[in-house]
């Protein structure tokens, strides 16, 4: 039987999206509303899925912590989107075919609706078991942080100077999106207890699938709309061929790394999957 | 030799001060500038003295844990502070008489710094040491969260309606600023491991002392700038000869509370200064 990962993914996605929208539900309110809003316009959940799956190659169950660990990815994910779309920011109208928050909202609110979000995502933390806690807090708070995410951002708004050589937009995005995927597979690393060695092993896959899936998304934009006066881009600076080269190059050196994992099935087929979209 | 406030307070601001900079010092950015920016524009530090002192009544040692956590909740204030601010918030140019960060940095940068200013105070919370770890950190995403801080301003922009009562207006900030200042005294008591009863008298020590400092505030802006469009205010619902009453009901009805305490003195002084600007 082959193995699909539209099956593999769905029951996992539906206790996710439960987790996710469970976390503003204890209380009646517009805010708890606009909160949600977000949380229910789709999206890959790539980063919460990149979590799982690294526990199942290493052989483990899906915990209860792992599954917090997805969601509080998921909420910063959501969060951040949620600020990149404001007038000041990105100044995007729609996200997923569908109004952004502060079009729906207001823009003052949407600025709490993303700071609640962010916090959500660190409450939540505190209930998984005590023992790994410290580990998997400082992990998380890292890639969403000034080195990691926010990081990025700030490089993706010209905060640090122009974007000028290839070097600078692989920094940008190895913050900016490589940030939290990195942290998908590292968390569960954590999780799992794994020996420093596979730790290294894992977050080296991390940081290539995280570049691999920058790459694809370049291409896709560059597909869809190729505007000349857009932001730098892979496609920019290498052109689509070399761009989709590199791609692919970095999904093969990726998927090596796993050889020596024991159920690798599922985070090969989802490293494939962020990388050739149309699978 | 009679208590001074200030000579016990200052050695901690400068401890603290230390710590909340030394947060984003690890790296040459502007985006770290930009943080430090509303770090060290002064304040009066009200949340980490509070915990401080608690502590202190309860005849514990300030340990490394009690620094770490009121710098969490002074990063949490500072980030509050930068987003309420901004033009679709608040939309005020001068903060302690020196322009707002989005003033100097620009309004997207604004909304990173106070993202990245509360990241940060969760990231730190990792040091902490593990045992206290999950209740330190349930507690201060409550209190800064939807049902607290952000609840609170939600309430304040209108999300969920007009006030249009005391009682309303109460909620508003008793969320607003009173989650956080209670949450001072609520990680205390869990850094000291005391009776569920010491905390239930301490935690109405913070809902009392916070709501007396809005009250408080109240009084010093209707004397500053007595606007008849400005925000619902508890000067407004009953004028300020009663609403000063209320503060010094509140804050003698909490200084009560502090009786059976080992050593209460920089708590009780700490919460005459809170409603009485002037000592």
């Amino acid at each position: 039987m082959s193995f699909s990962l539209e099956t593999w993914a769905s029951p996992k996605i539906a206790q996710l999206q439960q987790m996710l929208l469970s976390s503003f539900e204890t209380e009646e309110s517009i805010l708890h509303q606009a909160c949600k809003y977000p949380l229910q316009t789709g999206g890959k959940r790539i980063r919460p899925l990149f979590l799982l799956a690294t526990m199942e190659a290493l052989g483990e169950e899906l915990s209860q912590d792992a599954y917090i660990c997805a969601t509080a990815l998921e909420l910063i994910h959501t969060y951040s989107l949620v600020h990149d779309d404001l007038p000041c920011m990105d100044d995007d109208d729609f996200r997923r075919g569908k109004p952004t928050v502060h079009k729906i909202y207001g823009d003052g609110n949407a600025v709490l609706v993303g700071d609640a979000i962010l916090t959500k995502a660190f409450e939540i933390l505190s209930q998984c078991t005590p023992t790994h806690l410290p580990a998997l807090l400082a992990c998380i708070g890292k890639a969403a942080g000034t080195v990691g995410m926010i990081g990025g951002q700030a490089l993706d708004v010209g905060l640090e100077g122009k974007i000028t050589d290839l070097e600078q937009l692989k920094q940008l995005h190895s913050r900016k999106t490589g940030a939290l995927i990195c942290a998908a597979i590292d968390l569960a690393t954590i999780l799992c207890s794994v020996s420093e060695e596979k730790q290294a092993t894992l977050h080296q896959f991390g940081q290539k699938i995280g570049l691999a899936f920058q790459l694809a998304d370049d291409i896709l934009d560059a597909e869809e709309d190729a505007k000349a006066d857009g932001p730098p881009s892979f496609v920019k600076f290498l052109g689509i061929n070399a761009t989709a080269q590199q791609a692919e190059h970095l999904l093969e050196e990726s998927l090596t790394l796993l050889n020596s994992l024991e159920n690798p099935e599922a985070l090969r087929r989802l490293a494939l999957f962020t990388v050739k979209r149309d699978h």
